[in-house]
């Protein structure tokens, strides 16, 4: 199964790769590797949630937030390959959780995204990772991820 | 034009590379790509500027600490490679910036540094990135940036 | 002499690699390169110490913590290649602080992770690195040190 066929079958619809917030651009790709810029939990130009995790944003609604950063990602990565097959590995996510001063699951927090990306690519998708708790995020969002991801040659 | 005269044309001449401030090295070579260190506003060995943005330092300033930090930047890869034209693309910045509990907008401060590596670099200068708000840096600084770049094999 | 027998000298013996806290894996390969997830100061499953530098933690305990991440780092290093002498470099380290709100000095404390690097695998061991103040941290850590590795070819 293609990971577009999987997405389908999960009733995703991938949205247009997102606006960047500023002078920067979604992804580059370098030899093998494409490095993509920090994903936020947007959705037709709005975060599903802000605020920080355990004061203004529970737990579930910062899953949400966190596979909402990842359904941008691959939009992000169709736009710029066209097919989600190109990419051979999920390399590396960082995945930052703004958080309350005593929220310490920012693993449990990115494990939603890294559960998604295993289920749209399979082994491909198993990725290292480093999750943190940030002070505050852009646009009061409650989660941001970065990506790189490998490319077949 | 080449970085260096662009540089020149702004009418900015860059200082000597700066020292780490521990145990490391200011970048390493592997492959085709550079990896540098965390840089920070520092211009003649002193902060441009302290404390959190939306506290002690307003978005000009941070502005412009996030500016220096790139100056700091290009001196570190003149340092190592001779010349800035050896850089082919400007792959990754990660921009933290010590931000108030309620400053929310990392991607103006940051932005200031991807319109200057544009400037001097041009297309090759666009790059992806992620800009996220810290609770505190070293030296109390208000920026920090780390950069991959891309070298022309 | 080979980082194993670094190792033997210094009297560090390497624990299993600790398991990761989600649904991702310890490092991924790709090319010449290692990539690894976050490493937390965990010690017989148990952190060395919780909370932020500067309040419950003190500079040394922190670097103490400092210290054990790069130890589990070796150990995923050693059960992903078998052995440590295919590290031709160290590359990059982000190291991350639980900080309190006026402590600086996160290089100090990513000083000891830098240093001990250096002493397993000599000059293959200097890297690049961002030193950042964290607000939290996974199971309030009060350090987290992600790596990337180049391998011999």
């Amino acid at each position: 199964m293609t990971p577009e066929e999987k997405l389908k079958e999960l009733g995703i619809e991938l949205p247009p790769a997102p606006n960047p917030l500023g002078s920067y651009v979604p992804c580059v790709r370098t030899g093998n590797f494409l490095f993509l810029s920090g994903m936020l939990p947007l959705k037709d130009g709005k975060l599903l949630c802000t605020g920080r995790v355990g004061e203004s944003v529970t737990l579930d609604e910062a899953r949400r937030g966190s596979k909402q950063a990842v359904i941008n990602a691959l939009a992000v990565i169709k736009s710029e390959l066209g097919r989600l097959d190109k990419v051979s590995r999920c390399v590396k996510l960082n995945g930052f959780v703004a958080s309350a001063p005593d929220f310490t699951d920012q693993p449990g927090v990115i494990n939603a995204a890294s559960e998604f990306l295993f289920e749209v690519f399979g082994d491909k998708g198993k990725h290292a990772r480093a999750a943190v708790g940030a002070y505050v995020l852009p646009l009061n969002a409650p989660v941001e991820i970065d990506f790189i991801f490998e490319l077949a040659s």
